[in-house]
C-alpha cells in the first residue's frame, strides 16, 4: 500500500529532506537591509544596523569617584590620625558645577562624587578620612596619586564601538548609547508579514458559526510566533478556497516581505497557492519530509516570499517553529537563540519512518519528557506542552536523554 | 581604616545581606491582582488571570482526517486491488458543508479533510486507495472502524483548561483560545513603573550640555530591563537634588505601583529619597551587602513601592538586574526564567569581602568567561559584556566553572 496519503491531491512531486528544504530557503533569502531610526526603548530587541560610536571621551574630565577632598597626593605623605596633614579648603566642586581654581601645595578642594577634579590636584582623600575645622581640613590618611579618581577617557574612548551593527540591542546597551547623547538607534526594519487563513469553513474568531464551520485559530499562534521572531505581522480575514481569489490575492500582496497562506482543512487551498505561485513567480520547494508539515510550500513572487502552511492546527504551529522561525532569522539577520533543557524520555516513540524529521511536543515533569503530541489535526497536541523534541531516523527510546526546546 | 566609604553621607545604619534584603522585599510585596482583558496577540507574554476553559467539544462532530470516502468498515472487509469493494457514492461532505444523508450498507459519501462523517458511516477510506467509476467507488483496501476519523470531543473536551491562570501566555496558547472563539484573554495588569533620574548635573538625552553636565543614561537601561520584566514603564525628566522637590514628588507619584529614583552621582539624592520615604511612608530596607549596589533603598508609601538606586551607571543596571527584576517577578506573579551558560573563568577574581554578594559582568569567548566589570562608576563595565556571574564569600579562581547569566 502506498503511504502517500496526499497522492493525487497535492502535486508534491518530490519530497525534500528537512535539511535540504531548509537549505533551499536559506539560499533564496537575503536579509532585509532597509534601515530605520527608532527611539532607545523601541530599539531593544531589534537588530542594530550601524555601529553606535562614542562621540567623546567618558568621563570628559578627571572626576571624583567618591566624596572627599581633591588634593596633591604629596601633601598627604605620612598623614595619620595622630599626625594629620592640614590643608586649606579653597572651593567646592560638585557635579555640574565645576570650579575654576587651581590647587597648589597646602590646598584642597571639597569634591562630591562625580565632581570635576580641579587643576593641580591629582587624588581624592575620602571624606571619612578627614575632619573639617573651619577653613582647614585635617587629613588622616595618605593617598597615592590618582586615588579615587576616574581619569578623563578612562571609561570610554571617543570612537569606541558601543553597540555593534548586526547584534540584537539589549536593555543595558541603550544606557551606553544614551550616555553619549544618542536619542535614536539605526535598526533594520522588521520584515512585514501577512498571514492569510484559507478555507470555506474558516471564520474569524468571534463570528457566529454555522454548523460545520470553525474559527480561524491557526493564524493567531502563527502570527504571535512570527512577531516573536521579529516580524511586523498582520492577519487577513479568512479567504475562500478559490483559485481565482487566491491568485488575485497573491498578485496584491507583493508589498509584504513574507506572505503565509494557511490551508483550511478543506481540500484545495494548498494546491491553489502552489498553482498561483507557479504562475506568478516560482515554487522553490514543495513538500518536506517533516512530521507534521509534509505539504509545506515555499516560493517567491517578485521580492515576496510566499509560504503555504498545512491547515491542520498542530501542523501550522510546528511548521512555523521548524521552518518559518529560521526563515525569519535569515530575513532579519538575527542570531538564533536557544532555550533548551535536557530531560529523560518517559516512553518509547514508535512509528518513525526513515528519512523523516519529527517534531513532537512534550510536557516536562520531574526531569521526564512526556510526549503530548497526538496528531497533526489535534489542537491538544500543544495542550499542556512545555516544549518539543526533534529527531530523525532513530526513534528515541524510553530512558534516553533528549534535548527539549522550550515553547 | 574604616572601609565604610559612605559613612556620614548615607544613613545606611545596618547593611543587610543580599538574601535578607531580598527577603524584606519578598515579604512586603503582594502580587498586583488587577485584571484586564486584552486581545489574543497582546496577551502573549502576559500572565493569565483566570483559566481559559473550552466552551465546547473539539471536534464538535466526527470528522475526516484525510480526503477519501466515508463508509461502513464492514463493507470493506476483504477488499483488495484484485477484489475491490464497490460502493455507491450518494453525496459529498466538505468542511463547512455537512450532508444530511445517512450511509447504509453498500453506500459511501465522498469526504474532504475536516468534513463531517455522515451518520451511518464509521470510517474513511483514503482517496488513494479508491477509484471512482461513474457513481461507484472501487475500494482497494480494507479499513477498520474509526480509521481516519477524529471522533467528536476526541481532541478537546468541553470544560477542559486550555490556558491555566498564573502561567505566562505563549504564542501557541492563543491558537487554543482562538479555536474556542475567545477573542480576548483576562491577564493581570502590568505594574505601572515610574523612573525618576535625579542629579543637578543630569540632563535629558539630546539636551545641550554645559561643561560638567551629563546625560540621563541610567534611566533608559533600567526602564528597558523593567519593561522586559513585565512593567508599563515611564521615564520622568531628571529631578534636581532638592529635598523639598523630592518629597513633593514622592507625594505625587503614589498612583504608580513602583517608583524608582536613580541617584545622580551628585551627593544628596539617595539621602533625600530616604528622608522623604521615612516621612511619608516607611523605609523597609536600606543598604545591602551587594557590589555594586550597596546604598540601595527599598520602602513603601501607601500602596506604592519606592526604590532608591545608586546613581553610578554600572550600579543602577546591576541593582535593576539583581533586585528589581525579582521584585517585578513577585509583583507580576511571573515565574523566573533563566538564560544561563556554563563557562570557565579565565582569571582569578580578587578583593572579595566576606558577606558581600558580587555582580560581575563577563564576556564569553571560546567557553571562557572574561571579567569585563571595572567599577560601579564605569559604563564600560557593561561594554562588550555577554552576561554576568554572581558569587559570595569565596572568590572564584581561574579555571573554575561558573554559571553565566546572559544579559
Amino acid at each position: 500500500m502506498s503511504v502517500d496519503r496526499y497522492g493525487g491531491m497535492h502535486p508534491v512531486s518530490k519530497l525534500l529532506d528537512y535539511e535540504d528544504f531548509m537549505e533551499a530557503l536559506r539560499k533564496a533569502i537575503r536579509p532585509k537591509r532597509a534601515v530605520e531610526k527608532v527611539g532607545l526603548m523601541e530599539a531593544v530587541g531589534r537588530v542594530c544596523a550601524s555601529d553606535v560610536i562614542a562621540k567623546s571621551d567618558m568621563p570628559p574630565f578627571w572626576r571624583a569617584t567618591f566624596d572627599g577632598y581633591a588634593v596633591k597626593a604629596e601633601d598627604t605623605r605620612g598623614a595619620s590620625r595622630e599626625v594629620p596633614a592640614k590643608l586649606r579648603v579653597i572651593d567646592t566642586s560638585k557635579p555640574g558645577s565645576p570650579v575654576k581654581v587651581r590647587v597648589h601645595r597646602g590646598e584642597a578642594v571639597k569634591v562630591f562624587t562625580g565632581g570635576e577634579i580641579p587643576e593641580g590636584a591629582d587624588s581624592v582623600v575620602l571624606v571619612e578620612n578627614t575632619e573639617l575645622v573651619g577653613e582647614l581640613v585635617k587629613v588622616y590618611a595618605e593617598v597615592k596619586p590618582s586615588a579615587n579618581i576616574d581619569a578623563a577617557g578612562s571609561d570610554i574612548r571617543k570612537g569606541e564601538v558601543l553597540i555593534r551593527a548586526g547584534t540584537v540591542v539589549r536593555p543595558t546597551d541603550i544606557s551606553l548609547a544614551a550616555c553619549q547623547g544618542y536619542k535614536e538607534i539605526s535598526v533594520y526594519q522588521r520584515p512585514s508579514v501577512l498571514i492569510i487563513p484559507t478555507g470555506n469553513e474558516v471564520k474569524p474568531v468571534g463570528a457566529k458559526l454555522r454548523y460545520g464551520e470553525i474559527y480561524d485559530s491557526n493564524s493567531h499562534g502563527v502570527a504571535a510566533l512570527l512577531r516573536e521572531a521579529g516580524g511586523e505581522v498582520e492577519i487577513s480575514k479568512p479567504l475562500k478556497d478559490d483559485l481565482d481569489l487566491i491568485e488575485a490575492t497573491v498578485r496584491k500582496v507583493t508589498t509584504h516581505d513574507l506572505v503565509v497562506f494557511i490551508g483550511g482543512s478543506s481540500a484545495g487551498a494548498e494546491d491553489y497557492v502552489s498553482v498561483a505561485v507557479s504562475k506568478l513567480g516560482k515554487v522553490l520547494a514543495h513538500g518536506v519530509r517533516l512530521s507534521p508539515g509534509r505539504p509545506t510550500l515555499f516560493g517567491r513572487v517578485g521580492e515576496t516570499f510566499v509560504v503555504g502552511l498545512p491547515g491542520h492546527p498542530a501542523s501550522s504551529l510546528a511548521v512555523t517553529i521548524m521552518v518559518l522561525k529560521p526563515l525569519m532569522m535569515w530575513l532579519t539577520g538575527r542570531p538564533k537563540t536557544y532555550r533548551t533543557v535536557e530531560a529523560v524520555l518517559d516512553s518509547d516513540i514508535t512509528g518513525v519512518e526513515k528519512g523523516f524529521t519529527y517534531f513532537r511536543t512534550v510536557r516536562l515533569e520531574d526531569g521526564l519528557a512526556k510526549v503530548v503530541y497526538r496528531s497533526s489535526s489535534m489542537y491538544s497536541s500543544f495542550l499542556g506542552a512545555d516544549g518539543y523534541i526533534v529527531f530523525r531516523d532513530a526513534a528515541p527510546k524510553r530512558g534516553e536523554k533528549v534535548i527539549v526546546n522550550l515553547l
